[in-house]
């Protein structure tokens, strides 16, 4: 099968012809691709950002953001059957540790990455098991979804996380309204009552924003602290949401707070610094948030069938990877890039 | 009536006759001091370090950490009557914002602080109101229980909000066994099934700490966070409250946790500071921790009525006040030290 | 003033001119009513089926769900202010016991039911206080929302506490789509991403259910407990909230949940009743779900104000409360009974 | 290998010698029993009560209370190494439909329960797989332990999930002090700061209660509902874990609440039968118990193993099972009854 690898650092992948994996375990799953997402990791992957990190040896197949068709199941996978539709999670997890038994599989203590330390899915078939297959409605296609399984699913486990703080009245800010903020923004809007203010430096994230359910946008070049602060009546907001996480940004964020508010720690680059006695006299708090688990791709594939959440994507050829990588690189590339197997 | 008045900052406080309080809004409550705690706190207020911040207009009555009995009450006064032993909430609150509406009156928009910016509890008697009187088991002794009202109430809510994430298995470090942290492992043995890990300098701190139940100590000034990491077979600690908060303690503390673990900060003097990088990719929380509310007092006095929590004390007549901070600033002072009224 | 005034149960009420209440305590509100709502409660009362749990001294003035304008305050007053439009909660409770200090006010100890068990507001004021009169946005009417202060406040109130149960991909079902189960099926839709099914013997029900976000309807004459079985794929419900509670439907509700579900009972009239074999063996739930708190009111006047909850109403002059009563009492209301005081 | 037989229904079990069952899938692991518990259920099973409900095929292995060393692995298990001692969870659970994905795996939409639908624990060896052992600290013995496997962790499950109900001053009932009660209130005291009562027909078992932390006993043949709002000054109890449900206990155990209290069902035999009215007008919940969860069954050996949870027991060999079951059903059984293979 065709399938993109990287051969050494700092050097364009190349698409080569390997062959293609097979089941063998009875939770194994092997996934005919029809669309993989191009990350920003990728390229810092491919300019070897990564390899002390993962150690991986290469040449590896690169992708983690991937949906397709099942084409052959192992003996004991239950809850996928060959010929339907399905998108991945990132993680390859055990099942056996303490976070996986209690539904936190993203800090399972076993997991593997595919397209980060194993081989990827930028290629027509991956090989995964059981547990990292999320059937789909019949209704979505793997081009529309496969860049959820990694930049969505993000900005969906934070928005979850936030929901028991969001009451009718209450607000949240979105800083920033790029690609996973703006599948924020819609998660918000579809799962809260809360009012929606965005912050960023992009007229057109704004005015997307404003479409898809924020009640205020803020210009970031402005000064946003102190307009969260009017919109919310002086009081600051019940919760931020950084999908920025540098640059002042952070700052700001927490800035932005009320008495007891909390700021969602989601992009990064920069660095939290809050003295303790202002922890602690306001009462805040900082919440870390990582990729969500297995049943919060789950809810975020239903949220996409309901129309709720729509993700705007350019298609690539799966052997044009290097004209995605480039239009990535170069600012050129509108929404997610997608990368899609030849007849698929 | 007797009181100690700052007259002016920098300068010994005074011990002044005074008229008594009395009722007259409906919600009054008069209450005859039994004992008053003297707090860190009243030394920064004596020193001026409050004044810009508070406004408040001398001289005035200090004292913050109040018991004693009920002598009269206004006519809608329906929670306490006369007679009743009782502990101050150290907040006056309005009953009316949307935080006191929702359990949370640390947070009122609207409240007074006696003893900090209005006259307090180094008195013979208080006019506070019915917000802010939790009455006592007829067992309590005011002078016992007075140093709760804050000290004590601080640690209370930090590991009252701990609770959720404590279950038998986890382990949670106590950073700083003194004052607050004493109270702090003695709530946390009587409400959770943790582990309880303490880390302190003192080696009676730590002595202490194990008769109250903690299951390990760690010696502060050797590599605590390592320590931590081996007593947690390598995972870090589910949760830690750090009672000191300055120093190295702060980054230290965060230093221990594990993988989705919680740092509930509660000391005060130095500051956080973590790269945005290692917020998510641990996906780590910090969780600051202001003094309790009206009904973790109420709780708190459960638990020292049932001896549950106990706290060491050395009394002093009300008119040494100045003997008392002049043992608490030279580092001579036992326990909490506790002013009592003549003839009480 | 004219108020409405039950002088003999079993007789229909008479328009009086009575007294205005005046402003005396501190926490005070003289509110001038623009709406009180008529209940089936209302016509319970005047049928004497209240007298001997209330012990109310006849005559006095009904009406329980009442908004319109602050007219004059006591001095502690800081929420509202002259001039104010205002919702009134149904309660006037204490602000002091336990409940009342952890939000769960509906709880007091010692609260009153103006209306009920003291003077109401089918009148042309009201004397409340300072615990019972929240806020209104400017853009909304009394004659509005007055409604809304129990029938609908009982709603959101059960969504609310539904809301950590429903994540996309749940299914909840509502029983009744009447005067409170359309407001819930609104709430349901601006407060959780769940699958909405409703369940009603009307048509005309069923289809305003589904304009206002009903995903799917069951005709509740055929075999509702299938049809909710087969929606969710054999499955049963996450949520059911009962809004009828009688004549089966609270049978048929239980039988709907799936495994570990929660039944929320909301209407009354029938009983609950279940072997516990059946109580453990599938870990189902029966919630139980009183009026809402004043914050709850407070929350869904924000849903109001941005349109995201409509009530329908028809309106009626304060003295025609006899010809309400009779409509109300004949079928021929259509949505909620509205008095409206003469000029307002 | 000798095993506990079931050849027809309503005749002796018999010693039989089977083959040892061997390891072949990659999750599988055989566990050499150290001890299996004797409940009441084997009994039901013997008289051919489960006969349907299963349609398990005669003859088969009975014992689903299990504890031993780990003998042999399969290739992917990766938590437990061959000489561990391990407790066995009662199900064995797929991981992949959303209840295990969330933690929930009691409600496993495809789950077996060796013991009662197939080949289960009473004999030298047992093939389970690697989500169903939890590995126990060394100091701890199967015959300690084994009973807890099922009946232990039912009654940690019900009050791990009250814990959230339970704060210092609220009170908790748990009627019925027997095998699974006075699991409960050791847990109830190692895990909550709540006043317990505990309500029993016995007065060993009252007595054995306050032993093990009880603050208050009951004599279920009195008044119990009176004696429980008396001892919660007229209120009633936050909470009621009701471990005996039938007989009128279950009736009494919702009575027994407060407003907005929470009955915890667990024992069976009777029905909760309560007018809707009622149920709203106080709020109570009703929430049914199932057996613990994989990490319930972990978090409760931690317990154990710190000696905060002991489960009294009586010891049989293996191949004297008859003697157990004619104990136990006479009466005569002390504890639980352990059965332990020869030279174990």
């Amino acid at each position: 099968m065709k399938a993109i690898r990287v051969h050494q650092y700092d050097a364009a992948p190349t698409v080569d012809d390997v062959p293609e994996p097979t089941v063998s375990g009875p939770f194994d799953v092997l996934v005919e691709i029809g669309a993989a997402g191009l990350c920003r990791t990728d390229l810092h992957i491919v300019e070897g950002q990564w390899a002390e990190r993962t150690g991986v040896k290469l040449p590896y197949i690169i992708g983690h953001e991937n949906a397709g068709w099942v084409r052959e199941v192992g003996s004991a996978v239950t809850n996928v059957s060959v010929g339907d539709t399905v998108i991945l999670h990132p993680l390859v997890t055990c099942g056996l540790c303490r976070p996986c038994r209690s539904g936190d599989d993203v800090h399972c203590q076993n997991s593997e990455f595919p397209g980060l330390n194993r081989d990827g899915g930028m290629a027509e078939y991956l090989l995964t098991n059981a547990r990292s297959v999320v059937k789909l409605d019949p209704s979505l296609q793997p081009a529309e979804v496969a860049a959820l399984a990694d930049a969505g699913l993000t900005a969906y486990h934070a928005v979850r996380k936030a929901v028991p703080l969001l009451y009718p009245g209450s607000s949240v800010v979105v800083i920033g309204a790029g690609g996973l903020g703006h599948i924020g923004v819609q998660c918000l809007n579809a799962m809260t009552p809360a009012e929606i203010i965005v912050v960023d430096l992009s007229e057109p994230a704004l005015s997307l924003a404003k479409e898809l359910g924020a009640l205020h946008t803020v210009q970031a070049d402005g000064d946003p602290v102190n307009a969260v602060r009017e919109i919310t009546g002086g009081h600051g907001a019940n919760v931020v949401i950084d999908f920025v996480g540098e640059k002042g940004a952070e700052q700001q964020g927490v800035a932005m707070l009320r008495e007891a508010g909390s700021y969602f720690s989601v992009g990064y680059g920069g660095a939290i610094h809050i003295p303790t006695i202002d922890i602690i006299s306001q009462e805040i708090n900082v919440i870390g948030n990582l990729v969500g688990t297995y049943n919060d791709l789950d809810e975020l594939m239903n949220l996409t069938a309901r129309g709720k959440v729509k993700l705007h994507t350019t298609t690539y050829p799966l052997d044009a990877v290097n004209d995605a990588i480039d239009d990535l690189d170069g600012g050129r590339l509108q929404g997610r890039g997608i990368l899609v197997p030849a007849g698929r």
